[in-house]
């Protein structure tokens, strides 16, 4: 059983909440934009539409007729479908809880470099997203960490959850990871506050399935098309 | 068993998808901050974040020690626990996708009128939000609803999956009650193209118990606090 992943094939963005998860697990999965192309996924899209059950937008993962869409949904269903989940229900639920909120973070982070125009290039709203970054930086931010670090440091172990990883884990690290590339300022300013998540990103990258995925092709450099953007001017200490 | 909802006591908000659910199952719940007040709702969050396991923001659902938060994540909750989900897998994943899909309109709609700071007030940011709205009436509004109305003409009944109400239909219900609230002149334009949405938000009305509380004092009106905000400048047909 090989799944299919959906995403667009030169950046992170979304897609790589999954591709960590993918990873980690030792999944088998072909990105098939990343082979075929970006055309080839708008026709497959267009495809499943026909029965009006289709995902909205990419990332999706398919299995035959099958397609499941919206990171945290695709996550809850390997978490179920491969054991990656803790048995413990009430864990379940706030492992999914943690992975929209994570979400909304992700959300946010798109709004800071498009703020006023999401189908424009950042280059038209760069006045209005500078605004937009402040108060990120400074509000916004700081407050997601803490509770992302209160989470971190709940348990005996590295883990969010029990004593082993969850995509709770893997997309935390993400999000670190893409925060030092996106503020690498305010984070060398705020990362000294998290050292529980500090430990849960090392402990992420250690993983033998993400040591390994991190050191291949596989892995797309942070670029300013995703949803983490360098735009230096959107940062500060 | 009598569940505590906890969210802010003057506005619809995020936690109206929540009500709503609770409303047509029938299910017991206390609106605790309209009874208790938003100080006691910002102590009980405080209490709960101490075991470093609380939710991030209202709305949530409590019962005893348990509180699960994000609308997706309660809906998911309260549909698994009083077999208001389909049975088949497949179809609890669509549901899932769909809500997912609606959270994502929904946190639009509260960018269209808070573009750069979320945590400032709106005068300070109608120019920028003037903007803002144009885009998402325009280009997102519309594609958006073509995918949702594509999902309700998909079977044989009125609802989403089957032939009974689930959640995805109350929070399609909700998103349209909002839509025609914010844009009244631009849903009066896209409406007609809209059969299925339409027939469905007029099932949900028509279910008795949301039916009683609509015309109860519970539900509370639409107002310039909540994500759905009428704002006369930013819609147009």
């Amino acid at each position: 059983m090989v799944y299919r992943l959906w995403y667009w094939p030169t950046i992170q963005g979304r897609g790589e909440f999954v591709r960590l998860a993918l990873e980690a697990a030792g999944l088998d999965y072909e990105d098939c934009a990343r082979t075929m192309g970006a055309d080839a996924m708008m026709q497959d899209l267009a495809e499943r539409a026909k029965d009006g059950r289709g995902p909205y937008a990419p990332p999706y993962l398919a299995l035959g007729s099958l397609a499941i869409a919206q990171v945290t949904n695709i996550l809850q269903f390997l978490g179920q479908q491969h054991d990656l989940v803790p048995s413990n229900l009430a864990d379940r639920y706030w492992l999914n809880q943690l992975q929209l909120t994570i979400a909304d973070v992700v959300a946010e982070v798109h709004n800071v470099h498009h703020p006023v125009a999401m189908m424009d290039y950042y280059d038209t709203q760069a006045h209005e997203a500078a605004r937009a970054a402040e108060q990120f930086r400074d509000q916004r931010l700081p407050k997601y960490l803490d509770h992302f670090e209160a989470a971190a440091a709940h348990g005996p172990t590295e883990w969010l959850v029990d004593h082993r990883w969850t995509y709770g884990d893997t997309s935390l690290f993400q999000l670190i990871e893409g925060l030092r590339y996106m503020f690498p300022k305010r984070m060398a300013t705020l990362e000294p506050r998290y050292p529980a998540l500090r430990r849960l990103h090392n402990a992420v990258a250690a993983l033998p399935g993400i040591r390994a995925y991190l050191a291949s092709d596989r892995r797309l450099p942070f670029n300013t098309d995703g949803i983490f953007r360098r735009y230096p001017e959107l940062d500060a200490a």
